[in-house]
């Protein structure tokens, strides 16, 4: 890499030379996968930044998951940072940094969802819609959006959503109706909304025999999977999914080319749905918590 | 099939005609799945044993695991019985019926152990030293057998046991031990026990990023899977096998090939560890639940 070179951040680094990064069936770098309780730079175990403290010296601002990018400038490790094409627009590129790359990997790369096949999405975010546009990239036949939220059916059409259900209108389980619409159930299912009773819904309604749930949400619980030990005798098979195992130097550039190139391409635009300066920072935030947006663009 | 065809009997048999019997990735048969509550024939819903009961009249004896074959005679669907060699010795062939099956298709088909991959096995009975015969068959590079009968070792190095680690004289957890002697876990590790507290070790004692756990015991338990969600975003992966993977009539009939052709054919010999007329059927049993049989061979 050199100076003038365009890159994305990411959070889940690729040293390249550990026995994790040569391991085909893995992204968790050892060195510099995601945790969240890193706050230091890997190299020399030291910040970057550093702010007035109120004995008139300087104290650190600590590092947050390997990039710390609310700010004009970064220091990042290089283990950290993407080389990509320059003709790609940096302001949808950025996108690749996270959700979209975790949704859309969750479908290629650790569910490798084939054509035909049937996929349901519990919590239609960023991260669930980037998986619907992956899904509808291979040519699943169904895709279908789970929300509690009305509104992000019509969001969700654009990324390939075929069939909306609704846990809070709904009589049944959601399970239960996904199965009755699907000939006995999916075969995958994709939580992405962090809650257990949702990740139980998810992985009931796969089809026993070879329905595979695929967990992206993050469980901020003191409760232990809800599954019984026999449940899984039935053949469902459940997996996690860090940054959609995109391995992030190896693998994105060519992502990123996937989604610059052609009439199937995958559609970056969808899921920026509001730009706004940087100072409002925090009325975009409201926006996410509140359903409201899937991505914000801030502006310097 | 024709009348005097050598066959073994399934608990878990393959009607070839369902969804999931034209799936490649299950042995789950609509109709004739291993289910421990069903007591009649599928076809007819009907039995086909009776007794005398105290009215004078006959009672019906009901079937179990689709097979009843504690018995001179019996009557099984056709999707239940598997024909195989009849050059094939039928007092080796009859193991092929459960748990050498599942514990060598555990380690072929669920867990498709590689050369040079590493194992631990907890729980040395017939099934955990099955999956230890599968493994050596493969080449695995380091086989490690826990239990806490120390006897298991001089009876495991024959299948392939390659070390041993016994939890009931180590200080550590055995999932510490096993990182230690592997430089960070085993690839593939295999609970034959039937006991949460010894799948959680067992899922511990892979490798981050890669392990795979396979899950071969039953639990009788009100307890839920004893793992964190965020644990499942280190990378271990937890999978069930039932009969090892092994779609019963179309896969056994090669898997009893291997188990009569060559130098390194599965040794089936090893397993059996008793002989003892039929009428001693309970004894057999108290050997096998005091851990020093395998497998005991009843003649009629």
């Amino acid at each position: 890499m050199r100076e003038g070179d365009h890159v994305v951040p990411i959070f889940n680094g690729e040293c390249g030379d550990c026995a994790h990064c040569k391991n085909a069936g893995t992204n968790l770098c050892a060195r510099y996968r995601v945790d969240p309780f890193k706050s230091v730079m890997v190299g020399d175990g030291g910040t970057r930044f550093s702010a007035a403290a109120s004995d008139g010296g300087r104290c650190p601002v600590y590092h947050f998951l390997n990039t710390s990018t609310f700010s004009e400038y970064t220091v990042l490790d290089a283990a950290c940072v993407v080389k990509i094409n320059p003709a790609a627009p940096l302001d949808r590129m950025c996108l690749l940094s996270c959700g979209i790359s975790t949704g859309v990997g969750a479908a290629w790369n650790t569910a490798n969802v084939t054509e035909g096949s049937t996929i349901a999405i519990f919590g239609l975010g960023a991260v669930g819609l980037a998986v619907a546009e992956g899904a509808r990239y291979k040519k699943a036949s169904k895709i279908i959006g789970v929300d509690i939220n009305p509104e992000k059916f019509a969001l969700g059409k654009k990324m390939g959503i075929t069939d909306f259900v609704n846990p809070g209108v709904n009589e049944k389980p959601a399970h239960e109706v996904i199965r009755e619409m699907t000939n006995g159930g999916v075969d995958y299912s994709f939580e992405c909304a962090g809650s257990l009773d949702v990740l139980r819904e998810a992985f009931l309604s796969t089809h026993d025999g070879w329905g595979l749930t695929v967990m992206l949400g993050i469980h901020p619980t003191p409760r232990m999977l809800p599954f019984h030990p026999m449940e899984m005798f039935d053949g469902r098979r459940l997996v996690a999914s860090v940054f959609g195992d995109f391995k992030g130097k190896s693998q994105l550039p060519e992502f990123a080319e996937k989604c610059i190139h052609g009439e199937e391409r995958i559609n970056l635009d969808g899921f920026i749905t509001h730009e706004m300066p940087f100072a409002e920072i925090n009325e975009a935030f409201e926006l996410l918590q509140e359903g409201k947006a899937l991505r914000c663009m801030l502006r310097l």
